[in-house]
């Protein structure tokens, strides 16, 4: 099949309506666009489960801060409707602005708990903003399977939530993160990144494999955790580190001591780029 | 067909894909039951206009305040069973509290704008609990159409919004109030009602009437409009009035002078029962 896009709400119900009475699976892919490795890797795990792929194509202007990088977000979509059509996705929905929010919006996801630590006091509004776009998408879509990426931890464990909470009938998928060979994890901001930037960017994945270790190795004292990866991001000059916390992986909370299974999470800023990364842990 | 009753979730989910299978359309009665004629009416638009019908019968305590009547609201199970049998429903879901909320609910439907008056500020977290659930049982039932009576004028308009903008494919249906001969308005919490109450409880709806004839007489001033209803409501000594408001019938926000559509909506208390009840008018 031929990869097709379309734009509007009704086009794409139509589409999905007939595959759905043909008694097939539908699997969603929701993205930002400026698609990588770590996008393909979704669909490409989308492909092998679902018998029809949709991606979607939406830069959520709800889910940036008036101070964030909305209009500076990378928007290539020729390349991305490739990338697409390499990995075998059989829809891509591009909707505009308009198809998403036809009037003004009144009514909201709201994310209790789960956005009250890690990114959430650094960008409010932004999880609001997240939920309320991918319920729209699941309400358009209706898919069996929904595809996130680990690297946004906190966002897959509220979509998770919100799909058990209100009952979406849809199973949501998480995915490993991809990294490149350094362990930078991809992102689409990535390209903000200068070459010096970029060769300081891995530190941050170093000093979450750092805290793994430790956590691993039977340390359960936060602090002496925190303060040995703090030193790693430290010496690297270009990086100011925004948070860096030990959290619970399903509700999210900071944990006062470690044990059991955990979250470490992370975000840094590199000159104008923010960026996250995260790793489970099991302590020893 | 026999009418049958279901509970869990997966049940219902299971015989309703069948239902869809089949290419049936589907309508919704949400109620917490205690079913007056008022129910009956919107059960009998559903049946009239689809062609399988289903009834949720589930007092929600999620759009209840710590004080209000959750404990006391009349649950009167077999009673309704009947009810639905005789107006020809097709399926009845009667979840449990844990078939609903399975887990801690951390996800809810956040409504700005059309909760800030009216009910809004009597009823904190009201709206919001009515569309959480109201979510849930949309993406459980996956109707074609869902039926709201219009005495609920202002979850009427919220329901509506959020099916908008979530983009759920539910048809919002709205069908008129149902009254008794005196005016009062059907509400399963007219049971609360004692013999004296009961007979002062048609001034709610004489004094709506004396505001719609007032607009549509001409009368552009709120005060003047106001105070003509109240005087109405202050000559029955049992009654005391929570709100009057006269507001845009879309994003119910208060008018400061009337022109156009309108609507008269009012909140009493009598003894330890609240009414409410609205009216439109078209402005001369």
């Amino acid at each position: 099949m031929k990869l097709s896009t379309v734009s509007t709400v009704p086009q794409v119900r139509q589409q999905l309506d007939a595959i759905r009475r043909g008694g097939k699976t539908i699997g969603l892919v929701p993205t930002m666009g400026a698609l990588h490795a770590g996008h393909a890797s979704l669909i490409e795990n989308a492909r092998a489960q679902c018998d029809f792929v949709v991606v979607s194509i939406f830069v959520n202007p709800l889910q940036f801060g008036p101070n964030e990088d909305y209009q500076r977000y990378p928007r290539p979509l020729e390349k991305d409707l490739e990338v697409c059509e390499r990995v075998g996705a059989d829809l891509v929905w591009v909707p505009s602005r308009e198809d998403l929010y036809l009037s003004e919006q009144r009514i909201f996801i709201e994310v209790t708990q789960l956005g009250d630590h890690l990114c959430g006091p650094f960008r409010p509004g932004h999880f609001r903003g997240v939920a309320t776009v991918v319920a729209k998408l699941f309400n358009v879509i209706q898919p069996h399977k929904a595809y996130f990426g680990e690297k946004d931890y906190q966002q897959l464990r509220i979509i998770r939530k919100m799909a058990e909470d209100l009952n979406f009938g849809v199973e949501v998928v998480s995915v490993p993160i991809y990294r490149d060979a350094d362990g930078l994890a991809l992102s689409s901001r990535n390209v903000y990144l200068d070459a010096e930037e970029r060769t300081a960017a891995p530190a941050l994945f170093r000093a979450l494999l750092a805290a793994k270790k430790m956590v691993e190795e039977g340390e359960r004292d936060i602090r002496v955790v925190k303060d040995a990866s703090m030193w790693i991001l430290a010496a690297e000059p270009r990086i100011r580190p925004e948070y860096f916390e030990i959290v619970d992986p399903i509700e999210l909370q900071p944990v006062t001591e470690i044990r059991g299974e955990v979250r470490v999470a992370a975000a840094i800023w590199i000159g104008k780029t923010r960026l996250i990364d995260n790793v489970g842990a099991l302590s020893a």
